[in-house]
């Protein structure tokens, strides 16, 4: 998406140890006008599949989501990230890597809000490794849900996460996919799509 | 706001020790159309305000937040919770005590996203005590920043936080503030507004 490419371009900054820095528009202050262009685009990229929420993880997915789903006309689900072990029967729940945080969360999403009747639009804003997209399918999966598709803003394709989601037949639609960038000279290319 | 009293009528669960479950439209399950509506019902009470910029905190704040500034057509920013304590230069930084999780959180914002020339609606999905909005207001303070009012969705009009905030003269729009509520009989009762 040109839109967003561009932005990057202008506003991302890119870090050693290959970190990406969007936090003036993405993930700590929120460009929400351009969350209604990512919004309309994912619409065009999933028309036709049945979507009646969309699921996403606390707390930089939320702001997407919200927006996303403003879009479609349904509902937001967002999993919760939870320190204790929690065994309540009344989630599902799961365990996710952070690389950034150093930490292994517990992930729960209520029982009352995700089920088999549910056909399910993932968004996130980041996809590096897979790790949290995997929790997420794992509670799609134990919930007994379909799997509509999942949309993400930036992916970086330099790591393993996308090739993994394609591979299992997932539609993965990432909205920029970075596939070089460089912190000595602040360059940074996308993939063709 | 009668279209939220009556939604928390209907699908909030009351509990022991004052707790007021809304996790089925507002804070894990998120309804946008309902928080389309609240938008619009801040946007005429903060009418004529100057207003370039809403602060929310994670996670729970974000959705609101996220539709509340389509509405108004500005950013949001959103104070990260940090458990670490982190004197990054940076960033302005607060500390917010969480009775239900039993923990102090540093809170923060970036500099680059909160400063003198920032007028800042406050969007937040609870005020009970008060203790998370009096760090949000440190935030604003400590920025330099100008306070154009604060929206919140669910006031426990039982506890401080609301008469604390309103005896700084601050305008703060609650669109529903629980008088009473009582988990034998599941009846609730709202301030006449």
């Amino acid at each position: 998406m040109q839109l967003l490419e561009e932005r990057i371009r202008k506003d991302g900054i890119i870090r050693e140890g290959n970190v990406l820095k969007v936090d003036s528009f993405i993930n700590h202050q929120m460009d929400i006008e351009l969350f209604r262009e990512m919004a309309k685009e994912w619409k065009r990229k999933f028309e036709g599949k049945k979507i009646n929420k969309i699921l996403t993880i606390e707390a930089s997915g939320i702001g997407i989501a919200a927006i996303v789903a403003a879009e479609f006309g349904v509902p937001v689900v967002f999993a919760k990230k939870s320190m204790s072990i929690n065994l309540d029967h009344d989630n599902y729940h799961t365990r996710i890597e952070s690389f950034t945080h150093k930490k292994i969360y517990e992930v729960i999403v209520s029982k009352k809000f995700l089920g088999p009747n549910d056909s399910v639009l993932i968004i996130d804003d980041f996809l590096a490794n897979g790790c949290a997209l995997e929790g997420l399918l794992n509670l799609v999966e134990e919930a007994g849900a379909s799997l509509a598709g999942i949309g993400i803003a930036i992916e970086k394709g330099f790591q393993k996460g996308g090739e993994i989601i394609r591979a299992k037949g997932i539609q993965l639609e990432s909205l920029a996919i970075v596939d070089t960038m460089d912190y000595t000279t602040g360059s940074i290319t996308f993939r063709q799509q």
